[in-house]
């Protein structure tokens, strides 16, 4: 519980930020920047904010002098979900409970939101220079870092071949494709924004790479247990949806039990990664034990 | 024709770049390459990439130095293309006379190698850093200034006002609004990032912010004329689609002649704001004749 009123509380300042750096809506054109703003205060609960600020805190950083990439993060993250929820790719009707973007909005004004999110993110990293002391090398690094995770070798790429991977059969191995680049190169990415915005050493960033990497696969693998097992007024969205459209998920390669071993493997794996940094760590351990064990 | 010559020398380096650039077509996953390449490929004069270069030249700068910037112009611009071309914006069969992307690829993928072809333009642009020394501080300044042209109160806005003045009555100021920002935000960026990466004093960004602004109008006032007296084989599209769909253009607004009369004098702003640089500014001055005198 604890925990949980933490992540509350970053979420809650990063909300705040958000608020600051998108356009209010009666700016001109207003129809955009109510777009933008309906789906990113559609009630996330700001996990890549939260895990690229714990990476600046676990090197000594402070929330404050990062949180712009925190945000930028947020903006990719949403903006591909609007993109994902489009009729034409897996035509969701909701999220999180709420109408999907393109159903207020229309697909036309939904297309672009997720564009002019993206495109803001650049900005926001961009901003990021000479605030704080912050070097415009390590702003370059950052942007080159999460370019490269929100591209085709990252979430683009493995939204792609999740795509193409609808009603057919597939292995183990495009399925830790799929994982590793659809959410896991964002998670990343924003743990290793956070610490190299914060001046981590190679040795720090390694093992902060290597945190998220498993913790992205364990994240993935309850994502999947969640949404056979849980339910709709938990999830926000119809129960086996992802079987529906016959996406590729742990439980349906697996098998329910072996997903949930490899979930609680992943989390270890995670932990072991965070023993160098000792109580600086908390929240991120914390986070991954809230992971593993959500029901939501 | 000794300018056309130059335009084609340099829009011939700009595609090898770009060929270097972007991931083959059997990269991983390879759909996704194959329609990011399509549309690159689909015959662009590469203005944008040319007057970036341009830029660069007129301030003592090379074109080798500031390739990345100028394919990554080229990305945003072909991006915008690929989004604008959907059923649920112009709803556009053809452009330059092939079938548009979401024709060749399905919307879905159409979508992603947009989203794909803007991430990818923030990684070509981080790439320049440290680049023939260019400088991070400048790289930074870049990608803030082309992700506000990129975005809402740029592009993005452009086409968001552009699409939602469709089947109306509109005034002057809302269409040199949509003008400016759908068309020549990009064109600032394009010549703004040339001399800022080339080490241009504050007068000559000045300047060439100046002409850039010119040049923009006077582009798309006679595109919005072609469109009006073109053909087919020419443009590449119906004649009259924008028509068609009751979209604002200049012809429509103040009719044919006096819209001719705006291009012109537009293209003299432009030539005039390039008289401090002299010789060296001569691709821009020949652009701008050429824009302004083209059949297609």
């Amino acid at each position: 519980m604890e925990f949980l009123n933490e992540l509350k509380k970053i979420a809650g300042q990063v909300d705040a930020a958000l608020n600051r750096y998108l356009l209010p809506e009666s700016s001109c054109p207003e129809i955009i920047h109510r777009a933008m703003r309906y789906s990113i205060f559609a009630g996330g609960k700001r996990l890549r904010p939260a895990m690229l600020i714990a990476a600046a805190e676990a090197v000594g950083g402070s929330a404050d002098k990062v949180m712009p990439a925190a945000c930028a993060l947020e903006l990719i993250h949403t903006y591909s979900l609007i993109h994902d929820d489009l009729p034409s790719m897996d035509d969701d009707d909701y999220r999180r409970g709420k109408p999907t973007n393109h159903k207020v909005f229309g697909e036309a004004m939904a297309i672009l939101a997720g564009d002019a999110l993206l495109t803001m993110s650049f900005q926001l990293l961009a901003g990021l220079s000479g605030r704080n002391g912050i070097a415009p090398a390590d702003v370059v690094r950052v942007i080159a870092d999460i370019s490269a995770a929100a591209g085709t070798t990252g979430l683009i790429g493995g939204q792609v071949v999740d795509i193409v991977s609808a009603n057919q059969e597939i292995d183990a191995g495009t399925l830790e494709y799929i994982h590793t680049k659809k959410t896991g190169a964002l998670f990343r990415a924003a743990i290793r924004s956070g610490a190299v915005l914060s001046g981590a050493d190679d040795e720090e960033l390694k093992s902060l790479t290597n945190y998220a990497e498993h913790f992205g696969l364990a994240f993935q693998i309850t994502d999947d247990i969640l949404d056979v097992a849980g339910d709709m007024q938990k999830t926000g969205k119809p129960v086996g949806s992802d079987e529906k459209n016959n996406k590729a998920t742990y439980p349906a390669l697996y098998g329910l039990e072996e997903a949930y071993r490899l979930a609680g493997y992943s989390a270890e794996q995670a932990l072991y990664a965070l023993e160098p940094f000792g109580e600086k760590a908390n929240f991120l351990k914390e986070l991954v034990k809230f992971v593993v064990n959500r029901d939501h």
